[in-house]
C-alpha cells in the first residue's frame, strides 16, 4: 500500500467510493446525489488543506483522507481531517496508515490541534482506531446523526493535542 | 426594535459591522478582509437556512442572526446559529432578542435541537446569555481560538434540546 498526494487523474476512481460510503448512510452527513464536480470541490482540497490517497500496488484506489484547517482566521491552528475507505479494503489498515500520514503532516505544518467535529457514535471501528492514535471523545452532540441502521445517535467531538515536535 | 428577516438591501449596513467584529478579533474565525460579495455568501443565507435582523425604531441595523441546518443530510435536523450586534447596539437586549425569535423559529420548523459549534470561552456575555436560554456547555476544544487579548482560549460547543413542541 502507498499513501500519496490525490491528483485529478484519482477523481474518477473516487467518486464511487464518496457515493456508495455516503448512501450507506452510517458514517457522513453529506448530502445523497452530489455530482462528480460537487465531490470534488467537497474532498479535492486546496492548500492549505491537502487530499491523500491510498493504492494497493496495482494503483487501485483503496481509500482518501483530506485534512486541512477547521477552521479560518483565527482558528487556523486547529486542523481536521475526514477518511473514506472503500468496502473492499477495509480490515486492512488502510484507514490507520491514512490517519498516521494524517498526523505527521499536521506536526511538520505546526498545528496546535486536530479536531474531529462529527464521528459518528456507532462507527466504533472508527472511534476505537481515532483512541489508539491519541484522540479523545471531549463531547457527543446527542442524536445529531440519523443512521440508516440505528436511527437518531450521537456525534462524536475527538481532539487530539499536538506537542508542536515534528518527530519526522 | 423589530426583528425581522434579511433582504439584499439590508448588506450595505451590515458589511462594516461584520468586519468590525472580525477585526476586534474576539469573537469570529472568520478571515479579515472578506469583500462584500464574500460576506453576503457567508452570512446572507437562503434556504433551508435563514438570516434576520434587528433594527431601531428609525430603521437602522442594530445585529444580526444567521441559522439554519448545521449540517446537510443526516445530520439536518440539528439547527446551528450565528450572532453580531453592532458595538453601538450592545447591552439593549439585542442579541437575546434575536436569539429567541431564532429558537422559535427552530422550534416551528421541527428541529430537533440546536447546536454552536464555536463560542469563544472569553465572551463570557454571549456563553452566558445561551447558558439563560438552555444551552449547555458540551465541551470546550482547547487554545482553538486565538483572541487578539488573551491569546489561546477555548471553543465551547454548546448544544439546545429542542422537546418538538412548539411554544407559539
Amino acid at each position: 500500500m502507498l499513501i500519496r498526494e490525490a491528483s485529478e487523474s484519482d477523481l474518477e476512481e473516487f467518486v464511487p467510493l464518496f457515493r456508495s460510503i455516503v448512501e450507506a448512510g452510517e458514517t457522513y452527513a453529506y448530502p445523497e446525489g452530489l455530482s462528480e464536480e460537487e465531490i470534488r470541490g467537497l474532498w479535492f482540497e486546496r492548500p492549505p488543506g491537502r487530499t491523500t490517497v491510498a493504492v494497493d500496488e496495482a494503483g487501485a484506489l483503496l481509500g482518501s483522507a483530506k485534512m486541512g484547517p477547521n477552521r479560518p482566521g483565527r482558528g487556523s491552528h486547529v486542523g481536521t481531517a475526514s477518511f473514506m475507505v472503500g468496502a473492499d479494503a477495509r480490515g486492512r489498515g488502510v484507514g490507520r496508515a491514512l490517519a498516521e500520514d494524517m498526523i505527521t503532516w499536521h506536526r511538520a505544518q505546526g498545528y496546535d490541534g486536530i479536531q474531529f467535529n462529527a464521528v459518528v457514535e456507532t462507527n466504533t471501528t472508527a472511534v476505537r482506531l481515532w483512541q489508539e492514535l491519541g484522540f479523545t471523545v471531549l463531547a457527543t452532540v446527542p442524536r445529531a446523526f440519523d443512521s440508516r441502521a440505528h436511527g437518531r445517535v450521537g456525534l462524536h467531538v475527538m481532539y487530539l493535542p499536538l506537542d508542536g515536535e515534528d518527530p519526522t
